[in-house]
């Protein structure tokens, strides 16, 4: 009897498996042809990861009919939809001509030497050597799952990586394919979402190898302070971990007087000079409207960063000299990045204190989400929001995993204010109109 | 006492790891700034990987001055050098206001069904479905290294890949960094450089979970024939793995009228619907001469493909809107593909036999590369050539390991006819001259 491929394949339970495969890609109507079984081996990690939290949304929206008169408006996603600048588009068309040749790994260094200047003004650092400190990589979300690959050693028992909760999937899947566990440090609404890293028992920072940090925080809005710095710091010194800070949002708030710390400015300020122990990662997605031009980079302790760039030359995501050229464009412009920055913060301007109104918030220091807490249960709240007022926003804890008994994502929504204004304003008076009738 | 870093975070001897670590990045002059000794793990397996040809060409050559009268001609890289054409320029350009989103990993459904219907125009198939069969990928490279990463199983015992014998490194690091070792299967002179297959012991085949085939092979030129396909596929099925066919030589060959056998045809005529345990690695680099574009494919086996969707969404190594329309544009048209064979047909018809007049060779049947075996030591070759005529070319024991006791690429030089005609002719020249004085 022919087989089912998809049955056969899998070596872990199909159910766990099937409702995983399509990450964040459209659902395609898989058509399994039928031919020999096959016995081969998959790696079983990928049977550990859990389903992304768009797809337990399609899920939970899964035969809901929202009034057909209402236009769908959907804030459940951290896209930036703020145009392109057109110094980027100009630059990428330019810089076609490249295409004729291998890019190299360690990339181009016009583009190092972009991202260094950048860094170094924006932090106020002294000089990064381009040539060691720095390395551009295909936007942060690649970057912090292939560094994961470099520095975990999978085969050591109990190789653990930790993580703030809620939180970026990535960085949990990262250490699953490493060979490692995800252990969850909450960030609770009593403690300023601010992760309890003191909570964490002598025994896991033991065996920890890696600490993913995120600050602009996503989806909490907080930022890390120098005292957070130190005392991450201390704990990477004590136990021996490598710190990888995701500020993909560091270039998102709202005072333009005082922009967020920074990993490698706190590590200066720290007297940390060489930035031991620590990966900055940083990306054009949010900063310069650009999330489709795959675009970040990685910086600070150049021993971690040689070993990554020997990964890579393996992992092979080498940037075509097209996008390097507009990445260069892009880090020496910072008028773009300014103006950018005003609209977010007329939205947030206008927009949190209602959403405030309604929703208990704290209201974030940087970023572009609301990290709202909603009566009940946060999926039927985002269900019936998306049933009455075709208003789509994300479960949080859709973003946590239970931890100490507790999922820190529970009982909150994460609202994206990504829209232009007036789509942002819309979708607002939706909410408004939803907590009048709830 | 400060410590260096790089000593003090390498687990692996650090003389092994020093020579690997710039991988094929410029050699940037590494200041380790001092700072708390570092006790952080690194992966282990990133010291078991060897270091890259073209590092150790850069050895082999250190302190060599060639004549300062002569130009230095590479022949050493097989980078396309032919012009990019302008359509993939111009597509690029446009779609550039795709910019502002971020892209799905499964990519744009215009790009999988052109790649699609490449693959059934150029194969003679029945069509591939572009949402289960076929995925974008940011070049061959990334792509052969990832795929391992998703099917193997590094916790089975004795987990094996087996490569050709010369071959691609990446499928050595690739194998590696999943947890398992390669085993290196030779192509020798005197089997018209097929691998010999049938040597491999019973024991092996039997924890094998990946075979990588070449073809048209990287470095040989050979194309594997229908009966080699047959052997390739009964071995798969009786021992359970996966076969990952790197093609992307695929459309460098000389006679327009016998296109080289392909992976996917191979499997159509032997009956094989829906490619069980087969999956074909593409690139347009060489076919459209866009090396900068970072552009290639994935196709087969869908349930293979399911499971590296699962694991690309982790990866990250989406592919921005601007490259996926300038590869639409590419994989779509091919008077640009058959004016760039007729560049390449003139010139193996021209200087293959000059070459083979000095070293013998076996004409290749596609790829760009001769093979030819010279007298003597292949690196003491290169490196005198180099030094007398300053022309590159790679000694073939750069592209092989000992197996069986032999290193089949030894007494062979790689020549990449990439350059421009005047360009390779000149070179041609050179060898010319040191064949008469050596």
């Amino acid at each position: 009897m022919a087989s089912n491929a998809s049955a056969t394949i899998v070596a872990a339970p199909e159910r766990s498996r099937q409702r995983h495969l399509d990450g964040d890609a459209p659902s395609p109507a898989y058509n399994f042809v039928s031919f020999t079984p096959i016995v081969a081996t998959l790696n079983p990690q990928l049977a550990l990861l859990q389903p992304y939290p768009f797809e337990r949304l399609r899920s939970l929206f899964a035969g809901v009919a929202p009034p057909p008169t209402l236009r769908p408006i959907n804030l459940s996603i951290g896209e930036p939809k703020h145009p392109t600048p057109q110094l980027v588009l100009d630059a990428l068309a330019s810089g076609a001509r490249g295409l004729a040749n291998y890019p190299t790994t360690a990339g181009a260094p016009a583009l190092r030497e972009a991202i260094a200047g950048w860094l170094a003004r924006r932090h106020d650092l002294a000089a990064l050597d381009p040539a060691t400190q720095v390395l551009p990589v295909l936007g942060s979300r690649e970057a912090l799952f292939a560094f994961a690959q470099t520095v975990i050693d999978g085969s050591r028992a109990g190789a653990t990586v930790v993580v703030p909760n809620p939180f970026y999937q990535i960085y949990e899947g990262a250490a699953l394919l490493a060979g490692a566990t995800a252990y969850c440090v909450n960030s609770l609404v009593e403690n300023d979402y601010a992760p309890r890293w003191d909570l964490v028992p002598e025994s896991v920072w033991a065996r920890t190898q890696l600490l993913y940090v995120c600050s602009p925080d996503n989806p909490t809005g907080r930022v890390m302070t120098l005292d957070d710095w130190r005392r991450v710091f201390e704990l990477a010194d004590r136990h021996g971990f490598v710190v990888a800070a995701d500020e993909c949002y560091s270039e998102i708030y709202f005072d333009e007087t005082r922009p967020p710390l920074g990993s490698l400015g706190a590590a200066r300020a720290l007297g940390r000079d060489g930035y031991p122990r620590l990966v900055s990662f940083g990306s054009l997605s949010k900063r310069s409207n650009a999330p489709g031009l795959r675009s970040g980079f990685v910086a600070g302790d150049a021993a971690l960063i040689k070993a990554f760039l020997l990964y890579r030359t393996y992992h092979g995501s080498a940037m075509s000299p097209a996008v390097a050229a507009a990445s260069v464009a892009a880090w020496s412009d910072e008028a773009h990045v300014r103006a950018n920055r005003a609209a977010y913060a007329r939205k947030f301007a206008t927009l949190a204190p209602r959403v405030a109104a309604l929703c208990p918030l704290k209201p974030p220091q940087a970023a572009f989400y609301l990290w709202a807490r909603v009566p009940g249960d946060d999926a039927t709240f985002a269900r019936r929001l998306y049933a009455e007022q075709a208003l789509t926003v994300l479960p949080g804890s859709y973003l946590g995993r239970e931890s100490a008994g507790i999922n820190p994502g529970r009982g909150h929504v994460r609202i994206a204010l990504v829209a232009e204004q007036d789509e942002c304003a819309e979708a607002i008076d939706r909410l408004v109109r939803f907590a009048r009738t709830a």
